[in-house]
């Protein structure tokens, strides 16, 4: 059988050095525990419109198809904040969820223990926390037709479109029973069901597949409520599945109450392809930071937490996924940090690429 | 001239009984301040849907109309969860806003200084927190069409349309700069213009008009970024302005923060009547709590401070608006607390109607 394949996208702003020191930690697999993988480099998001003028070559596309996983680092940045909509770095990653049909994004909100007093929120409310947000990626407002900004009367107007097919709530809602099955046993769905009639066919889609799941505790929140409830007591819940505009700001939000931003990953995945394994990305939470680019400063974590993820959900390694794990928990109880995790008395600071050795150094 | 008008909605759950306080303060105002209001009360909401079968008479939507401002408690209710999506206890509060066209709902998320505690999130990240979020009110997915369940091929589609013109985004972005003016000059406007069209316009709108407000500094963030945002250091903010669905989640998160939902009045503003007044709506940030209803156990307070709000916009009252919001931080700092703020030590626990009487004592 030959290795495994994996697509490296750095793209723009920290990704390309969060990104090298990812590829330590792929080393050290091959080296060490006789796990190759055949790797191959690209551009996305404004990296590939300064050579390509697209944020996405079709070549980068057809190859992210027939890889095993891709790993993407971040995208955008100040540079490209005024080129046109179509071109724009976003498209890039957009067109590859879309294309790759990722629908499934899973998105954990974590709180690493040495990390609790980062949080905004008190100890006790984020201190263990662990929730799993899965998050539609493929449709809904982000690619629903029509859209654009037209004329009318004499005025423009903007016009987006929310739209969700019963198959589409579908499959993602049982995503999240799986995934809830192997976790806590209970499931929150977010929507407007009260004011969007998207949410009340999500709401009835959800409930119908929960009926094949009668283990799990299924419940249903308004996402304003769910947004509130988040910033509460997180710890009440345990897998929430919502559409992908509800789940862009609540992931986002559920990421940062936990104060471990930095160490955040995630992963979209969609079908199985013909070897079994899923069509899948992995990609930090947080973005490209061109504010702190080139510096040194960068936390590689969440990105190597990523490969982490695609070794437990690409490579169905995941023993090795706990073992990388373990490995950061162990790099920062012996208090190593980047420059985003300063603050607290007798830390070490290490910078981006000393912390890739250091979680080397403890696999 | 006449006395001002007031149409009181208390609507469902808690709405009868906090309205029934704000009754008190009403009369304490018509026979100590000489400032007597012409007031009449109707339905909304559920119990507009239990009389009528609808969840507002079209002879209240009249009188609404023709009134200087309208107070309301807040709809909704499990009762009332299977009904259809046309007469839901929503549609009655939702035909309001449209019909008198309140474009400018103001939500204050404010921490007061005594209930700094009951945040989830740090003492210093909310102690004397003061943001305005200004949302969208009349237009963007609540109401765009089309709009509904459909038949595609062999499955259902559910569809909602985000549409803004540049006159719906220009208003409520002025309503937002003279905000701005007459607080901390800054405005931070959040859509998700990298992803939406209908946000790339947004921004273009509001960066225009506020070309007009030279004063102001004006930001933009995605709205992601900006739930992050308000999660990690809200005061960062002054004025935020946005969209009707974002508005809906961000607001209700920034409430929640400040650890004063109880506490949190808002106000819905349209143009300009024959009077000068604005077409005017006020009710409290939280909903119709239909767990504690009937119970004594609700807190007045948000629905208090929505009549102070209607002083201070629609009156043009501003000082006794300041002697209303006083008497109430007065009553606070005596330790009274109804059942949602217990918990602290020396605190005295009172009811619904005793804080009532409190605030009125106090004034
Ligand atoms: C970069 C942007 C297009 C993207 C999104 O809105 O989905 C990002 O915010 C995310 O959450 O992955
Ligand atoms: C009750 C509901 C229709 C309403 C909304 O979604 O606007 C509420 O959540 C609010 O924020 O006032």
């Amino acid at each position: 059988m030959s290795n495994p394949s994996l697509l490296i996208l750095p793209g723009d702003g920290i990704g390309p050095e969060v990104m090298a020191e990812v590829r330590k930690i792929i080393d050290w697999y091959g080296a060490k525990r006789d796990l190759a993988f055949d790797v191959s480099e690209d551009l996305v998001g404004g990296a590939a419109y300064d050579k390509h003028g697209t944020p996405l070559h079709d070549d980068t596309m057809a190859k992210a198809q027939t890889v095993d996983a891709v790993l993407l680092g971040a995208v955008g940045g100040p540079k490209y904040d005024n080129l046109d909509f179509s071109v724009k770095p976003e498209r890039g990653l957009l067109r590859l969820r879309k294309e790759m049909d990722l629908f499934a994004n899973l998105r954990p909100a974590q709180c690493f223990d040495a990390l609790a007093d980062f949080s905004s929120l008190k100890k006790d409310v984020v201190a263990g926390l662990d929730i799993m947000i899965v998050r539609e990626l493929t449709s809904g407002i982000y690619f629903g037709e029509p859209r654009g900004i037209i004329e009318e009367g004499n005025e423009r107007v903007g016009i987006n479109t929310q739209r969700y097919t019963e198959s589409e709530i579908d499959r993602v809602a049982r995503s999240a029973f799986e995934l809830a099955m192997k976790r806590g046993k209970k499931l929150c769905s977010m929507e407007k069901a009260n004011v969007m009639e998207s949410g009340i066919l999500w709401r009835e889609v959800v409930t119908e597949v929960g009926k094949e799941y009668p283990e799990v505790e299924l419940s249903h929140m308004y996402a304003d409520a769910g947004a509130m409830q988040l910033c509460r007591w997180p710890k009440q819940f345990d897998v929430i599945v919502t559409d992908n505009l509800f789940g862009d700001l609540l992931s986002d939000a559920a990421a940062m109450l936990t104060g471990s931003l930095g160490m955040l990953p995630s992963a979209s995945l969609g079908q199985p392809m013909e070897n079994g394994r899923p069509k899948a990305l992995y990609e930090p939470v947080h973005g490209s930071a061109p504010d702190i680019a080139g510096q040194g400063k960068a936390n590689p974590i969440a990105c190597i937490l990523s490969f982490a993820m695609a070794l437990r959900y690409s490579f169905d390694m995941g023993e090795e996924a706990d073992r990388l794990e373990k490995a950061v928990e162990q790099v920062l109880a012996d208090g190593k940090r980047t420059a985003d995790l300063l603050g607290e008395e007798g830390v070490t600071p290490v910078s981006t690429s000393e912390m890739g050795d250091a979680v080397v150094a403890a696999l």
